[in-house]
């Protein structure tokens, strides 16, 4: 059934491979709610989005000496993006074609209060906090790499880009509004490093036309993102939105050519793992014909896990298996 | 100070490189705690053992039908092996030379009780258990796969081998004795799919002679073993033991030429990353000197998290960085 | 200082003691989100609220038979109730006057998905869910008491009532509309039996005028709550509404004469119990003069934990120390 | 068929009630480990054992300035007592009879890396950690009370004594040895106060003779033991040990004339409370007749909670219900 789906994806994109949405986001049109809100461009399913994101500082600071509070919000997104039939019980699909870094510099920090291994709002303790620091990343495009520089030594190492969406979702269920630093069933700020090119995102679709929001661009990030912060850039980006009829999801999955992906947000990460885990084995059994328990024992040897991030209000880890273990999609 | 241990064990690896000790593994010889008990071998540091070991049902289960009742216990363990000169405070390396699959059969089994989205001893609930199920995987040794069979379809996929530890651990500090299916400070039944061929594992010295003990081998498994299982086998290894006197350790390391690795094991995960991270951020600022923010940073750039298992008492997470991340170790 | 505080409450309390707001709650009027929306209703700071609430499923359910279906949401909330006065960083103080169970019936339920010892949305489990069930509790106004009677026996007993507020909070901060079900920073499904007659809730006020809401009356119910219901029943309630300029607060607090207690909610246990101790601890230092360690040391001495609920989104734990046990207050 | 069980304890209690087995404890004689390993004494099923215990310093700190790398090792444990006839599979019932503070002072400490809102060793950060702080407590035998002075004022309260054992356990089972720190399957430091007079305390014997352990006596202590100590003091004890044949339960358990009472040891919280309350409701269930679900139900309703304690390596709930809510006991 999924592959009548994808079929009629192609055609759709085939069809309309040339309707290309552009919109231009910048600090004066950015939202810090993933939401239901009046939409700021409609694209038909199948249309592509040229757009772009402002980092997560809203592209405030941008040179040593510069600090946190010249930033005006956490995660101004682009959107939302209103796509024509998308009603709630259809899945959203986003596939991610280009995303270039929309700029020369990066920026890393540690804000107090938040980090995998210091107090924070939600895990909190009575030391004082640690101190706020800032680290600016030059972009080499020529080599596609971000350069650290230590703050407290001289030592420097050139890291390679791997540019993708830390906030990428559409509104929550029941009229839900959340911060547009927290990730949980509607996608968010989930911090995977998965939302990146040649992989697609589907989400569930909770309100009409889906209202896609993105934002929040990484150069690159280690697991877990444990400081707090990825190397934040603003991006520009390509993507391809399309409607799924009558496909049901209850969380975001990812998909490409080689692999299903799942995605649980929550805390603590047992949980996280819980329902990434629980999501790839109906989806293995639904869409691959194996049992439940044949899923189990096949994902519990070839199955992986990516801990996305351990830092926001609610953390996000990604189940995946590739298709080359599974059977032929019904 | 580093680089002298090294050139030290390198000088005592060379001197006594032909210097091997062969010990046989039988269920008459197996033990089923991690602890302080008689030695089984004695060797000098850097000499290098060859063994081998049982898989975690004491290599009862071997074809359809068989079921867990069969095993004796839980994870039998080759050991404990002393180390000449190993004391409280010393650090135990141990070099895996060599893995390989010892027989023709591996065997998975979902036991109830056991797992990582169905309830277990320490997350109980009060739904009935799951069935017993046990998969039997035949090895090809030819092309380094073992073959998944479903047991409710007809569906088969070869899965290429990765021969790892599930356990290798020490006799743990003041005086305990734990179960062998149990990972923590000591290492122990950690799961961890980097107990393989090309790196060293480093444990605390806890008591005199170190006390190694090895067992339940790994033909291959998943992130998480969230089944239960790997695919469980015999194995053939072939370790090389040095002692790093004065180098003191809290968790079990890993390392290769290409990565230092830490593990965390308790519950919940977020607690496994705390500790994982805690103790990576603070090698690096012992012996690649950065300060401790900076190293944070950095990690939050480039580091990886590898979720072991999710299912044994306690939960285990490796924490990486690449080398070549780092400034020159001191 | 807040002595002078408390004066003041006092001193508008009595000028306006007589001012009382009535209000009709029904299910034409509810809402299922804590939000900025429009207030049902205006009050002075210092004005009593008389006005009833719904149970949790829209007083839907009445006799033996009866589904978890035919309720037409999950708590419906009563308000929001405007506070003349309310501003961001403020607080919203709420004396509870008056509770009385509103009708003659009770309902218990066993809702599949929800509950502490079995498989749900965020902790979810391959085991078929445990079936639907519906407990009808009789409500004897006479002696105060409930009765249970078993589903599966003919046993039956009484249960002395003690009625609360489940769900009592304000407008999330920074544009949040969070569902009915859930508790957090802005209170909400906090399900505390201290929403009770005697005590006072304070809240942080996050939009103009505080907007109260109201709702998920409980007669009596076990700690942790833990098979996902209390004993809902409608309310008749009575509440005064202050406001305390200038006094901010992170979480809510409860206050009576004999206790101060601070409210931490989300998950796991462990960071609600953190959440609510470190709150302690500060506003013991801050209002009672004890520095941090010594408050923390006589916690650990006198402090009580009362864990409300593990069964909603977020978990709640109140934290709480007797009067008696502090120095006089600031 | 408990109350079989029942009668034949009164009448083993009758039968020799007189046989009173006396045993000094000091710091020569002490254990730090709940192990299998020779006993101290020998009882007979019915017997009552007068002893005493050192606080959880070995006695060793006692006035201002005294410092925690005074004390010996933690928690030094009395014992181990055998029991003539208690055999694994068994139960072994410890009647707390009377319990005395054993001295005129009771110690309060932090110690850094110990405790609920600081970091620790199994939940680290990179903070350092808060100074180490020792309050001396005095003990006035007249009016049962021990007297808090904080070290940064000079505020002075006292608090009411109610005497309990912070450590009481058997040996675990399969050969285990476990820290006299660690609470789990086998009691151990279980920081209940619930093991005080009045209370049977019930273990599942899992060695001959079942092997008790008591220690680290408390003189009051709050809930979640926050700041990792409760008022330390040595105790003068006397308990009656009784083994119940052919009972076999798997977590420790309370009983009074009032309640029944489970015991849920590891972590997150959410598990300490997972295990209890399926442990409270197969005990209600088995012994009382209700279905589970029937149980499940009226806990929600009429069941407690009670945080031992959220600072040793593993945390501690206990759940319980009043009997007037139950049948009468098959």
């Amino acid at each position: 059934m999924i592959s009548r789906w994808l079929v009629v994806l192609v055609l759709m994109g085939a069809a309309w491979a040339q309707n290309v949405v552009h919109y231009q986001t910048t600090n004066a049109n950015v939202k810090y709610l993933f939401a239901t809100a009046e939409p700021v461009a409609r694209l038909k399913s199948g249309d592509i989005l040229d757009t772009n994101t402002l980092d997560c500082f809203g592209n405030a600071i941008k040179k040593p000496g510069d600090t946190l509070s010249m930033a005006k919000g956490d995660n101004p997104l682009a959107g939302p993006f209103y796509v024509e039939g998308a009603e709630p019980g259809d899945t959203l699909a986003v596939k991610i074609l280009d995303l270039q870094v929309d700029g020369d510099t990066g920026v890393g920090a540690f804000a107090p209060g938040f980090g995998a291994i210091n107090e924070t709002n939600y895990t909190p303790m009575l030391h004082a906090p640690l101190p706020e620091k800032v680290w600016i990343y030059k972009i080499n495009h020529d080599d596609n790499t971000a350069t650290f520089h230590a703050l407290d030594s001289d030592f420097s190492v050139k890291i390679p880009m791997h540019p993708f969406f830390g906030c990428i979702g559409v509104a929550p269920a029941e009229g839900e509004a959340r911060s547009s630093v927290v990730p949980a069933e509607f996608g968010g700020n989930m911090d995977s490093p998965e939302a990146s090119v040649g992989n697609t995102v589907y989400f569930p679709v909770n309100a009409k036309g889906g209202l896609l929001y993105l934002g929040d661009g990484h150069a690159a990030m280690g697991d877990g993102e444990v400081a707090g912060t990825a190397i934040e850039v603003p991006l520009r980006a390509r993507v391809q939105l399309s409607v799924i009829k009558g496909r049901t999801i209850s969380w975001p999955q990812f998909e490409n050519d080689d692999a299903i992906m799942t995605v649980g947000a929550y805390r603590p990460l047992d949980d996280c793992v819980r329902i990434a885990e629980t999501e790839l084995v109906k989806w293995i059994h639904r869409d691959y014909g194996l049992s439940e328990l044949d899923a189990y024992e096949l994902l519990s040897k070839v199955g992986k896990l990516h801990l996305n991030e351990m830092v926001d209000p609610n953390y996000v880890v990604v189940a995946s298996v590739e298709k080359k273990y599974l059977p032929r999609r019904k």
